[in-house]
């Protein structure tokens, strides 16, 4: 097991009717500035919950909608501008992932004394993140099992065709109420989607090469049992509590730095995903269901042992040779997506051949030339990918 | 799946050599007490490099030894008193479970204005655990994988007979830091202990009913085939790290509130052990060792579904009635047990028939009689539970 530190204070309050919790969480005089998307929130009750909750208190309540998938730096700013004008002192995200990842940005941007007037510079610091001293607290009601942001202190955030990882050390959520109900009204896309962007989440750290991390294996493997048994309940059948619950929780848990730590991870598969999102538009799980295959296919040397033991625990597959039990294994995963609706080929996108030079730039462009496990996804590598998913 | 509330804002620091990363944990001027056990950890070096690493910075260092496993009342009354002449302003627990435990109560004790003059009070809050304002913070460098002490906000303090449940809500250590390496010089029983403590720990809170926690039962399995696995091997091979590295994080894992959260829990083996303990001085570990398997022959039924999915996803049991496959699942437990070289009969320890009655007085001193999941285990069950393990 590799040497790790694992810290995540973010208090989950999770299950039906826990928006009532809302009112404690958030100081009583404060001023709170809601941020949301597009407004399914307000079509389906969410946000008439949320602001009798915090009507509770005597708090001055601010809204910023229009916060887009793929949050937009942009877009973004006039919300910094919004909390700067009425010094907003609590955020509060409902939505999904992108209103959380957007709002951390908002939080960091917002109170930046260094980066006031060049915010653009905090999206290109990369891994190490940004180190600035002050950050807005947050919270978030999330409506979305999917990205983990409810729980975790990174998030995305697009600019141009840049499609940008963002870090903040304090960017954790002090609250997230997790309510599976508010989930019921989503589209059955983004039930499937939220499924594979989990699934995937929980792969990245995985299916590497083994480390002793038996903990963290098993935990992974159990996420993935759970999305494989309740993936294609909770797609078809909105309203099943408990399946919806269980993907509610696993989503949150395949990205809070819990299965990760200790053990090797990859990411290449998300990094390729993020420029065919920039390029192209497809949805984020989408593009994960594109290059995952495509990604094991391409890297079944380098990861054998893990993807034979994925295979085992997760799909049952205990016959055949190596080579056969890891053709085997990546079928199923294809075949996992394929149940849930989704496609794993660039071709189901309308995107070809022609199209992967442009693809490559910008993995040139983002110095994503250096990805995977073992640092040697480069761009002959991301090549092959992209023709395997052809 | 129940709703909960999750939350554990303990950072860890895990691995070899990872004291390095104490100065940055604890302020640069505060004055520090090191709290320790028997001296063990003199022994072995781990106070010395403590000590060095706390005089990177100019802080004021002062020690309190000799917290006894089940740590006394009395005793850690004497390290308020230090505590309050020195006006210690940081808690650093270095060594085991009952280092830590103590601790906890030492540092709620020192500077509650409520309790003052009546401390003992605190001990007799039960599981609400005490509400006071003020806790001073405190970190462990731990020393003993077993209680998980290290990751949650509870501790046990015994005062005469009674061995008492102490929480507060604030009782996390600020940090933990785990080198698996500090317990290599540990006593194979105390290893041994260390393992049953955790498998223990985990089966109390996955044992119980299906309440479609998919993940927790999963992540709980997961645990327990870890132990399973390492168990004999790390006790045998002490200086094996990566065996020892997965009992460390397991023994974590196993009581840090995410595997019981959202579903039901039981304890009653702990709450009958614990009364074994202070009547008799049985280790703790020991006495859950001794507990289990008679309260799982007591309970089929009310436990036979999930006693059949343990016994099959933990031991592979997968053949034979309903009926078989409890008693495969109950006797497998005891063989592992047994493998690790102790003991699961009362008689194994020198307590016979006549020792049961002043236990079950205990327990109805100390009010345990409705435990369990469901509440139903009164002192008639405690008997035959404690006659099943003559």
């Amino acid at each position: 097991m590799n040497n790790f530190a694992f810290y995540n204070p973010t208090k989950i309050i999770f299950g039906k009717g826990q928006i009532k919790q809302l009112d404690k969480q958030i100081p009583k005089n404060a001023k709170v500035l809601i941020t949301y998307g597009g407004g399914s929130v307000i079509k389906n009750g969410v946000m008439d919950a949320v602001k009798k909750e915090l009507a509770k208190s005597d708090r001055a309540v601010f809204e910023f909608g229009g916060i887009e998938p793929n949050p937009k730096f942009e877009t973004l700013m006039k919300a910094v501008l919004t909390v700067r004008g009425n010094n907003i002192d609590f955020l509060l995200a409902v939505g999904g992932g992108s209103v959380m990842d957007g709002t951390k940005f908002i939080a960091v941007a917002s109170v930046s004394d260094e980066y006031f007037g060049k915010e653009e510079e905090l999206l290109y610091l990369g891994f190490a993140g940004a180190q600035t001293e002050k950050i807005l607290p947050l919270g978030t009601v999330a409506t979305l099992p999917a990205t983990g942001s409810e729980m975790n202190n990174g998030a995305v955030v697009t600019k141009g065709t840049d499609k940008l990882p963002f870090f903040h050390k304090e960017a954790y959520p002090q609250f997230s109420i997790l309510d599976p109900e508010y989930t019921f009204s989503l589209p059955a896309t983004q039930v499937a989607n939220g499924v594979i962007d989990s699934f995937v989440h929980t792969v990245e750290q995985y299916v590497t090469y083994p480390a002793e991390g038996r903990f963290q294996d098993r935990t992974a493997e159990g996420i993935l049992q759970t999305l494989v048994e309740i993936g294609k309940k909770t797609v078809d059948n909105p309203n099943d509590y408990d399946a919806r619950a269980n993907l509610v929780w696993c989503s949150t848990m395949a990205l809070n730095g819990l299965i990760g730590s200790g053990v090797p991870q990859d990411w290449s598969v998300h990094m390729i995903g993020h420029e065919l999102t920039a390029l192209h538009g497809i949805d984020h799980a989408k593009t994960l269901a594109i290059v995952l295959p495509a990604m094991w296919k391409e890297r079944k040397t380098q990861k054998k042992e893990k993807l034979i033991q994925y295979g085992e625990r997760v799909f049952g597959i205990k016959t055949g040779t190596d080579d056969e039990r890891v053709d085997s294994a990546i079928a199923k995963t294809e075949e996992f997506f394929h149940s849930l609706g989704v496609g794993t080929k660039l071709s189901d996108y309308g995107v070809g051949e022609k199209d992967i030079e442009p693809i490559l730039e910008n993995l040139k462009k983002h110095k994503m030339t250096a990805l995977s496990e073992h640092g040697d996804v480069d761009l002959n590598v991301s090549e092959q990918v992209l023709r395997k998913a052809l």
